[in-house]
């Protein structure tokens, strides 16, 4: 029987998910590989938590060096996450021969130009369908399976937490940050979630996929972001009422000569199935010109759920290793002479449908107003709501628009912000709406 | 440039779509792969249709045994379908040391296993994602995605003209016969649906599948098949009242030492994301023990959806003969000597939920007579409805039953239909309801 001998770096939650599947699975592995995949070291410096794993005496050991350096090791797992020591780790393991299996999604999003670079410099395989959508196979699915598509366009839900929060606000009213809260309390959601809430977790993953889809060098910091923190039960309940369901969506989309990759909550509607992705569940909408759509759906993250990515990158390594062979698949699904720079649309120049929700003194002449400073900025108005009266105090009105430049929309909202009759800055969501044309 | 050359056997819809993709996106493809993907010749009887397509001289010829014979050929692409010419081109290929693409599950239901055995000894690949969910990485993410889990569970919407008569009834109450007819005037459905709604073309999948997840040689015959042609909008009204919708479903599930797999009409929750794939769309949900669930969705035939699972393919095995290798992953997804032969439980022999409609006469006691007989052979009633009475003729009576074997169910019901107060045989509907424990 052929061995391939692996080292893991870190052993937190996904890390152990890992060693449980590689020791627990092994023979089902063995079966379907023709080899024995060996988990030889485990390095991480809290060795003293129960992991509930029994490794043989001297897999587990503290220090990393002693597992990238170890010349009987032919595959790195990296666990460790961050940007710091596990970006040392990964290029020192590149430096060694050795091939290399990560989920660290920042890394990548942040430094995947150079990690590539000397990856594919080494010849050696580099693999990361774990860092996006967790069990999803996203990456696999665009490096091999829509390798004969142009990708036209990508739509996905790829947060759990912002997902979760999301959809309890919409089941039962709950405020963002009650859910938030009781998320943390149960667990779901990390005790700093800005990386999540704020949507960069999100477009770290964007920027992966981006790159992957249309032939690019990975660009985190073009992508405009906009998380979820001001998004209010009152507008779920009016985005409701117009047939649409508001998600964190992951956007990308071809333009031709330049890509409009942006990440914010958007109104989509209720016949496209991504409204129905509930909870910390995530999906992807991949569309190209031969296969239409494709949806993914599935754990986005988890314990258990990203360790069966990481061991099935793992395999993918092992079998290039058996065959004798290394960038089968090219890195960043392109060949790297192929690789360009292409642009991301700055989100001024974007077009696209909005939903606005003004809050305005109920008094004669104030949509005259508004409406009048979106008209002088060729801002076409699709419908305008205005949602109950109250007695006193301001009252919502909601507008939607026709398609609507970002730039002169932004212009437009700076303007209302400094009418008398409008109280506090606009609110603002777009809409993906492909039946809405114009 | 490397130059890998590709025979193309048959061009009808999805043949003519596959050399489509290899001509109009043949840079994209060279890009992507660092190689010339060459349509050298492409066969067919019919020479004199238009496809829309511009061969360069020489490669379109009438006569498959030049191409499968040809030297200079590397891959053959076989799209003319069904189990006679197909099975035989298809040998002799691997008997000449071609590597194979396919999309013909009927092929690869009834003869997969000496198909595959045939490659296997001669060391060539074979690829075939294209049988199954058309455009979806269904084959790639058992092979390769779920390496490293024991799939428990698959339940699939796998034949598009099903499921688009499906929709149709539960959007507006058509009957089976209407939307049918209406399907095949607009050409989505077959002159001969047979295949399609009496669910032969879903179980074909569905053996394929079953292979694959669990290990076991390909076995079509022993899959229980129920079609479409019996549901009735009424059936499908009172699922709705339950909060169920009717699928075809293709169900296999891991039982220990045997595997439940069948194809039948199928009531399944609003909440499960498989009730909200319609019209056309193809789905399906794979359950392993590390991953969960995750769904793949999208377009499950047509020509370019299918022709690019077929590109797809034929650029995984380029990739192959690129880097000297074949037999990467195994054909079957577990290396071929531990393919097992895994019996397939009877379907007398399953334990499901049902739905049952009566039609009695409206008559005191008619329930106790019905009641009683499931009674008697441990059948648990979980709800009982009678639905509208009419003051004159038989009404519907229906049933929700706790968990139940199937062969009592199918004697109950021959003993129900025997009572002078039931008219017509009963309708059976089997349910898949997760959250319904006993």
């Amino acid at each position: 029987m052929k061995e391939i001998n692996i080292g893991l770096l870190g052993c937190g939650t996904v890390g152990t998910g890992v060693a449980k599947i590689l020791i627990e699975n092994r023979d089902l592995i063995r079966s379907r590989v023709g080899a024995n995949l060996n988990l030889r070291r485990v390095a991480d410096i809290d060795l003293k938590s129960d992991r509930g794993i029994r490794f043989d005496d001297g897999v587990f050991i503290a220090d990393a060096h002693k597992v990238v350096d170890d010349p009987g090791i032919d595959i790195i797992i990296e666990m460790i996450g961050g940007e710091g020591v596990a970006k040392d780790f990964i290029l020192r393991a590149i430096d060694n021969n050795k091939q290399v299996v990560t989920a660290n999604k920042a890394l990548l999003a942040n430094h995947g130009n150079s990690i590539f670079k000397a990856a594919a410099e080494k010849g050696v395989d580099l693999a990361f369908e774990a860092s996006v959508g967790g069990c999803m196979p996203i990456i696999k699915s665009l490096r091999e399976s829509l390798v004969g598509n142009h990708v036209k366009s990508m739509t996905g839900i790829l947060n759990g937490t912002c997902n979760y929060i999301l959809s309890r606000s919409t089941d039962d009213g709950s405020s963002f940050e009650d859910v938030l809260a009781e998320a943390q309390e149960k667990g779901f959601a990390e005790a700093d979630t800005t990386l999540d809430v704020e949507g960069i977790d999100t477009a770290h993953k964007l920027a992966i996929l981006t790159s992957l889809a249309y032939g690019m060098e990975i660009n985190f910091k073009d992508i405009y972001i906009e998380g979820i923190s001001n998004i209010t039960p009152m507008d779920i309940v009016f985005a409701g009422q117009f047939g649409y369901r508001i998600k964190l969506l992951a956007i990308s989309k071809d333009t031709g000569n330049a890509v409009d990759a942006r990440v914010h909550p958007t109104m989509i509607p209720f016949d496209n199935l991504l409204s129905s992705v509930n909870g910390v569940l995530n999906a992807i909408t991949i569309s190209g010109d031969a296969v239409g759509d494709v949806m993914l759906y599935g754990h986005g993250a988890g314990m258990m759920p990203t360790a069966s990515a990481v061991v099935s990158d793992t395999v993918d390594i092992a079998r290039n290793l058996l065959s004798g062979t290394s960038g089968r698949v090219p890195l960043l699904s392109y060949q790297m002479e192929n690789i360009r720079k292409i642009p991301i649309i700055p989100v001024d120049e974007i077009f696209t449908h909005y939903y606005f929700r003004f809050s305005a003194v109920d008094r004669p002449g104030v949509l005259s107003k508004i409406s009048g400073i979106l008209g002088d900025l060729g801002i076409s108005i699709k419908s305008v709501h205005q949602k109950g009266r109250k007695t006193k105090g301001p009252v919502p009105i909601v507008m939607l628009t026709h398609l609507a430049k970002e730039a002169d929309v932004q212009k437009a909202l700076t303007k209302i912000t400094t009418l008398d009759v409008v109280k506090d800055r606009p609110v603002l969501i777009r809409i993906e709406d492909e039946d809405e044309q114009d």
